[in-house]
């Protein structure tokens, strides 16, 4: 199949689920750019259709991917590339957006996760708002080795096209839990996962905890930190220290220094 | 003074600073929000005038900020919501833009700094390209207590409004040096100050290097990392651990975590 016009239903369609509402009813969202598409399909998402546009790729090995994803029963729809500029978010697009179904996993899967993973190493992220910072802490979390991430009272939707990208992908394949702070709390309590909570009032420097055990790090929002929910709870406060004038660190930048000495602490030898 | 129409000429010149070529051509720009101007003040950063519509701001205390302001005989100019709204550059404006006169310092600063300054802990940045990843790592240089960043081949304009945005306005308070990359190696040799090169492909994991005494961490571009003049020194090198699907991070994060290693050692009691 190929699509010329802008009017395509199937166009028209895609260029709606730029839309976080439109993301939420249809269940469906997009995956754009030839690495995360490629972990996509590692990661066993559910594609839909490919859209492509063959004079935009940039190396060679799109052709077996293509392969792959064709192996799979899922159409590929060439576009022209005014057609495919529209649809795509960047400003050099790599002629790859696949339309896929979401799926995210819920406290029953991190029931399950916990019940069967020894000494696991977790994240925890409330309400970060930007995509961009999501996406990187997604991205971190994966070269940092985490066993699972808790998305808890969701703020930006995870399927929006920037966290996507932002992740480089690392999204579809890392254990997403999504659920509310208080069950997850809950189930935290009951595995007997130490809570480390981090805030800029604690008195403990991050690198003077341990974190070679059953972890669970809680990061909170970009203006407000973690809620009360967590900070409120008899567990482990850290801050990183702040030579300067600022009294932060960027959401992402300071997920990624906890998340490598726990890291470095765990791999260690 | 006040300001109700666009066709305004001051306005009319700031909404041009909003183009890297207008701001390289007359070496001034914008400052935006109450943070960052704050911290222009306390960097003595030169203000030429300051742009400010009350009904915007958020807080009480750019009451005090404006005195101050004002006490350094900076032009206050007064702002209609429409007109602030068009020389903004963001979603929720807190009503206030200074227009500033760049300045940044050279080589021969450089080595007047090294000449005084004992043990230095510095950072390179060579050809970064998005904005938002130098103003962050800026922001985390701040954080890490960086004594003097060294932006070698400049790729981005680091009077671009999202690096001052994204570095809350540390871009002001920080030793800053820019220059080429052959003059800076050259400088930090005369200096006996040990090179740290990031590459993916080094051996050794970056906690495994000593950081306590004389040394500039070199980080390279989103896209290649360090070139070659970098890579090629008889200098160390490192790498950040990756164990899971992806070979890289974010730049801004992966430079945070090797500056905060080196906080780690240097300030650890």
């Amino acid at each position: 199949m190929k699509i010329n016009s802008l009017q395509n239903p199937k166009i028209k369609y895609l260029i709606k689920l730029k839309e976080n509402r439109q993301r939420k009813q249809t269940k469906q969202y997009t995956i754009e750019g030839y690495r995360e598409i490629l972990r996509a399909n590692i990661g066993n998402i559910e594609m839909i259709s490919l859209f492509i546009c063959p004079s935009f790729f940039l190396g060679h090995n799109e052709k077996s991917l293509l392969k792959e994803i064709e192996s799979k029963n899922i159409e590929i729809i060439y576009c022209s590339e005014q057609v495919f500029r529209k649809i795509s978010y960047r400003d050099r697009p790599d002629g790859l957006i696949a339309l896929a179904k979401q799926k995210m996993q819920s406290l029953a899967d991190l029931e399950f996760f916990l019940q069967k993973k020894k000494n696991p190493f977790l994240l925890v992220v409330e309400s970060v708002e930007k995509p961009g910072n999501l996406g990187t802490i997604l991205r971190s979390c994966d070269g940092a080795g985490v066993d699972g991430i808790i998305i808890c009272d969701e703020v930006t939707d995870v399927f929006n096209p920037n966290v996507v990208r932002a992740s480089i992908g690392t999204l579809f394949t890392q254990n997403i839990f999504i659920s509310s702070s208080e069950k997850i709390i809950e189930m935290l309590k009951k595995y007997n996962v130490t809570i480390i909570s981090t805030s800029p009032q604690a008195n403990k420097n991050y690198y003077l905890t341990n974190y070679k055990n059953s972890i669970a790090i809680a990061v909170g929002s970009e203006q407000y930190g973690l809620s009360k929910k967590w900070l409120e709870l008899k567990s482990e406060q850290i801050k990183i220290p702040m030579q300067g004038v600022a009294d932060s660190l960027n959401v992402a930048t300071a997920t990624t220094i906890v998340l490598y000495e726990a890291n470095r602490q765990r791999f260690l030898k």
